[in-house]
């Protein structure tokens, strides 16, 4: 089976290729897009992939152009792979709020209407997308996740539920804990109902609590600024990390001063966290 | 004379700050927004300023945000000051085209009608941009200047008409004789008139060829992708070498094989630039 996609654009880069391409999504049942960094090959052996989630409103093309990225994985051999952030198009269900519909899929499988019919991107991010990638370019299985907000829930998330997939997970101001903040119930309510225990398979910290205690682990990095506007009401990522010392499990809370929810603040510690997979993927 | 200037935004950036402000410009006759990067302080010596002009379409934020140029600022401890590239607002005439009026200024004084009530970023640029940045923060007067595309043209032709203010100069793809191609021509003819000799002072290659033999020189760099889809129609920048070559002035002008008109080259490419001009400017 193979899956054609279409090449919209290129642009040469730090040496390597930025590309965006077309195709059609079974999962989601519409043409999706996603970005690709593509480094300059440095040797036979294929390179690892990190992914990247973007936030509430951002597609593809947000960390392409403002976070800097691909300097760092042009100099460490990493492929970027940019996903969009939920299914598009006129025939996918939409919401007025920038918080609920296209551009706001939360990473998960939706089982109520008006959603239920495209809004798959769990199924999307951890079957078809991966295929898609291994299948159209020569990388290695060697993988790991990062994202921003909305994306930093998605990325732990994913690689909460997924350990055997990710070699490790970071994020930037993430979602840790859905299930308890607005943006979360809000998104769940709709495209989940309202049996509360069905939130908890998206829910990171109830993941990260879940995990059998003989579980391997992999190291979770998380960067949050102290002057971000959605610290107190939507994020709480300490919440996280105070599990994770319970647990003994490897992560880093990095508290940015004066650091806010921007673009600006992940393009200034990118670099970090594509160092901190790079120590898990080569 | 005060020239009050109003903080619209401002950033956590690679430990230091990224600003947006608004001030009434008097040059302009209108609202201006410029944006500016504030390195991390270093020592009790103020900081040079790199200023960047942008291009055809742009304001002070694309610079800012897909160039990646505050990380390599901060490591130097450079400011940098990015102008928009036109006066705005709805007194201000413009045109349908996207390479005439709000957007296109071309970095000059017009003298025909509807534009010459707004349309003076040379004046702007020169005498009170950089009298209002010196004003408001704590800046040495050393300065350099680069830009791309029209922005490009904007650095080099301000540089020379003006190579005892600025130590060097550099362009990513700029277009370095405009009296002789369609952008520089259609906009040349609308804000200046048809008497092609007013166009010679805004006219790079022109003013190479013109400055006095005892002139003090100045280095420039010239990045142009080969990709680039507006390279034989309306840039030729290796005019401008020749001009350089044959008057012994130091210009490099560096091919870049594969990359086009977009930002993925600037950002490829700005950390050269920086330090290019960090090499004059401390």
């Amino acid at each position: 089976m193979s899956i054609s996609i279409e090449l919209l654009e290129e642009h040469r880069m730090f040496d390597g290729w930025q590309q965006r391409y077309r195709h059609f999504s079974s999962s989601l049942q519409c043409s999706m897009t996603f970005s690709i960094y593509l480094p300059p090959p440095r040797d036979d052996s294929p390179p690892p992939v990190v992914y990247w989630l973007s936030g509430l409103t951002c597609n593809d093309e947000n960390f392409t152009t403002k976070a800097g990225a691909q300097r760092i994985a042009a100099e460490l051999g990493i492929v970027l792979v940019m996903p969009d952030t939920s299914p598009r198009g006129d025939d996918v269900a939409n919401d007025e709020g920038y918080d609920l519909g296209q551009g706001a899929g939360f990473y998960l499988n939706a089982t109520q209407s008006p959603w239920a019919a495209h809004f798959r991107m769990y199924d999307y991010l951890i079957d078809e997308l991966p295929l898609l990638v291994q299948e159209h370019f020569n990388i290695s299985d060697r993988q790991s996740i990062m994202g921003h907000s909305m994306g930093g829930h998605g990325a732990l998330m994913l690689a909460l539920r997924n350990p055997q997939r990710f070699r490790s997970a970071s994020a930037f101001a993430p979602i840790v804990n859905p299930c308890q903040v607005p943006w979360g119930r809000k998104a769940f309510t709709a495209y989940l109902g309202a049996d509360e225990s069905q939130w908890l398979q998206y829910d990171s910290c109830h993941l990260l609590s879940s995990l059998p205690s003989e579980q391997e682990t992999f190291p979770i990095l998380v960067d949050q600024g102290d002057s971000d506007q959605f610290l107190a009401d939507q994020l709480q990522p300490a919440k996280l990390a105070e599990l994770a010392r319970q647990r003994g499990w490897p992560l880093q809370l990095r508290v940015q001063p004066g650091y806010d929810h921007s673009y600006y603040t992940i393009a200034s510690f990118v670099e970090d966290h594509l160092r901190f997979h790079a120590a898990r993927l080569f």
